[in-house]
């Protein structure tokens, strides 16, 4: 089974000139979705986890999982105004102009060992914010790992020093 | 061990008059969100299942876990836009103005048993809005479930005749 199958790229999506690569035909198949999670949880093996930060909105089809797998908490990363309560926020760039994540202040405490995980690492922008706004609350990224890797677009450069773990590269 | 215990009410989220539920403390804790999950999964004991759909974004929490629990696939219901492919959508009312959820076309097949799973029964019109969306692709809706109902806000008046399960109840 290779789950480069599940993907099915779409072209000029969601603008001209990109191709998407919509996971939704692996999230359908229970085989797929099954051989994906075991394979982002061998990517811990050995690891000691305390919290998995699921990136929203793709990113929360795989966290929970892999923090119920891991016995660790699971803590969303959402987008602004989402999250109730006292919250640290990073933002990030994009093509044009800027976004931002929240977690509430609470769900890391000092020293705790954290995985990140989201569907896709393009730029790296976001998983490099989220690596930022973990290191602000005293945490320690053990681990980035994504599903898919867009290589051609560097991700990794701004990532640098941080493990890093993608299951299937483009 | 009481779920309830695990969520925290935020008053006057997210506008003036409103009693948030707020279910990152359970997220948080690795054994709250196994017995949350187990207790949705002991719902659906006896039902055969083909599909769960989960609703944008706080359903992505615990809908995919569903999913691979009864070995089925775990179909996101988003919010426009985000779907690359022929898209199924439904409208729905919100206090002020309307939202929509899609899906992709090719998720439901004629006869698809489909359970559908998100955070919170409100009003019921994003859930009526779901059933609707899978009848018109030929599924049947085995089962709505839910973590928390606000059984003040009449969300069954809008889901008759839809086998409706929610964990704790306000």
């Amino acid at each position: 089974m290779n789950l480069r199958d599940y993907i099915t790229e779409v072209p000029n999506f969601p603008e001209k000139g990109v191709s998407f690569k919509d996971i939704t035909p692996l999230l359908e198949d229970p085989q797929g979705f099954a051989l994906a999670a075991d394979q982002l949880l061998d990517f811990t093996e050995g690891l000691h986890i305390d919290k998995v930060v699921g990136i929203e909105s793709r990113g929360f089809f795989f966290a929970p999982l892999l923090a119920h797998r891991l016995n660790a908490g699971f803590i969303p990363a959402r987008k602004p105004g989402k999250l109730p309560r006292k919250i640290h926020s990073q933002e990030y760039e994009l093509e044009y102009g800027t976004d931002a994540l929240e977690i509430h202040q609470a769900s890391i405490s000092e020293g705790d060992r954290v995985l990140i995980h989201d569907d896709v690492l393009a730029t790296g922008g976001t998983a490099r914010a989220m690596c930022d706004l973990i290191d602000n609350l005293g945490g320690v990224v053990v681990q980035c790992n994504f599903l898919i890797e867009l290589s051609f677009l560097n991700g990794r450069d701004k990532l640098e020093g941080v493990p890093l773990k993608s299951l299937i590269i483009y």
